[in-house]
């Protein structure tokens, strides 16, 4: 049973029985709003939900907040957990900040805490490597974690303007709601540090990430990468250097027979490798909005079903 | 501590208060065998082992039995569970017959009972699809799975011919102790039931999978997959048809630029399809026998944190 929906600026419902779900989404597309016409429609925020309303799972979807430090997200997420309740989001920011304090949270108050959309949109990235590999240790993670960026890449490789690819990466719902996110890297510096404290366990927040923007790349470098044997690939990565670990988000060339330079359209690709074992790669093929939703659907089947 | 090493022809080790390890295993590789000089050398069986010893965890390490459906691993798997013994088993031929009941048998026994190495040597495959993504639904599954094969198939593509790519293979230890297993399929049918058996939970064996030789392969086909825009791979596939599953291990074209025609060398890959989300792929470079070591070190580990 759904008890609420709250949005940023677009209206919320909530009712303590249940809302009329279906209505109100028919509402909310038909006014791109929830209105006070709904009879579900509520005058208080997220943050007074959070704190007040009596729910089992609170469902975090807001979008990427890189300068507020994934604030209010973040915020809402300790409420919660606070209180008990089981946290799913998908959203990366509080985890690409705060993974660890949320887990530990998470653990103290005996709850619940998935995030399986955060990275490559509900593909199982993250307890395969959290829990089935204890024999061995993760020294680098690598991957085409950002959809938007290479299936800009791709689209220009097939002789499209970057205004056009950006267009279309829009209209099929796959780029961020801020592009830049996507294209200065912000996106995928996010994504490695989610990936870096959930599998590597180290403290790293997206402005220790080395970022290069998709926009200053130069032609001349990508021209050369279409001679056929190498192709230009926005790459996130981090790797173990002692202690510490190094993470970069760069526009990088790669050999054109390998696994990476394979990733076309909006697809992804990750790739882990250990001190023990052959490289692993995960990759999901043109994912869609869908994958998203069910990646927050498995998340929430999760915890019920725990 | 390990109490005790038991092979089928080469002797066996066993000591209750713990074997000395290395001196046995470096006598074990001077003589390929245990011998009678060793101080803990022991003249029982396995299965006599199995039975009677105090142990906390069998490790089955034997090999493929196709004819026997499995025997003798598969009983003295059974033994274990229902002496409440944790089991761990890189031996395919117990699941791909009987898993259903010897996960039962775990549960009902409440001990451990962990494969990793049985598909993709180590490769995390089957808890993230059995346990993240329960909100779809696996509808088909496919693969290269079985690394002998895909090496052949890639040194003719060098050049090689069929004898000197089976003899490397050999030699660099990963082809099955029967190249018949490999060539003939068995190996690959033996995978593909484990996989149905485990994430879509299908009651099939390797004798119900349609199974092609790669013996059988024609080298008309063969040359026209050589003209650059195919490549032919020998694939692992089962596909939900009604309320049954339909498996089989086939010689097939896929297109030259596909991921499948990716995997390069004793690589492996696993595609998996589902009622929702995009296709999610899993892939495995160049692994040796490490691995296969590996996915047994992180079942031990499992077992023990668990």
């Amino acid at each position: 049973m759904f008890i609420g929906i709250f949005t940023k600026s677009r209206g919320s419902v909530a009712n303590p029985d249940g809302i009329n779900l279906l209505p109100d989404l028919r509402s909310f597309r038909t006014n791109n709003a929830f209105s006070v016409d709904d009879s579900d429609y509520v005058d208080y925020t997220a943050e007074d939900a959070v704190k007040n309303l009596d729910f089992d799972i609170l469902v975090e979807l807001s979008t990427l907040n890189i300068s507020e430090r994934a604030e209010p997200a973040v915020s809402f997420i300790r409420t919660a957990l606070r209180r008990q309740k089981d946290v799913v989001t998908a959203n990366k920011g509080p985890l690409a900040f705060f993974y660890q304090e949320l887990r530990d949270l998470a653990r103290s108050y005996h709850c619940q805490f998935r995030f399986q959309s955060t990275v490559m949109d509900g593909v199982p990235v993250f307890s395969p490597f959290m829990s089935d590999i204890p024999g061995c240790r993760i020294v680098s993670i690598s991957g085409i974690l950002n959809s938007t960026t290479n299936f800009i890449l791709d689209a220009l490789d097939r002789g499209q303007s970057m205004e056009q690819a950006i267009e279309t990466a829009q209209r099929r719902g796959f780029a961020e709601a801020d592009p830049a996110h996507d294209i200065d890297g912000w996106d995928g510096a996010a994504k490695i540090c989610v990936l870096v404290r959930t599998l590597m366990d180290a403290d790293i927040n997206p402005f220790d990430v080395e970022r290069e923007s998709l926009s200053a790349v130069d032609l001349t470098d990508y021209q050369r990468s279409l001679s056929g044997s190498q192709k230009l690939k926005y790459i996130c990565r981090a790797e173990r250097q002692g202690d510490s670990i190094k993470a970069q988000v760069l526009p990088e060339l790669v050999p054109a027979g390998s696994l990476f330079a394979g990733i076309k359209d909006n697809g992804n690709i990750l790739k882990i490798e250990t001190d023990g074992m052959a490289p692993i790669y995960v990759v999901q093929e043109a994912p869609t909005l869908y994958d998203t939703a069910f990646g927050v659907l498995n998340d929430i089947v999760a915890v019920i079903k725990k």
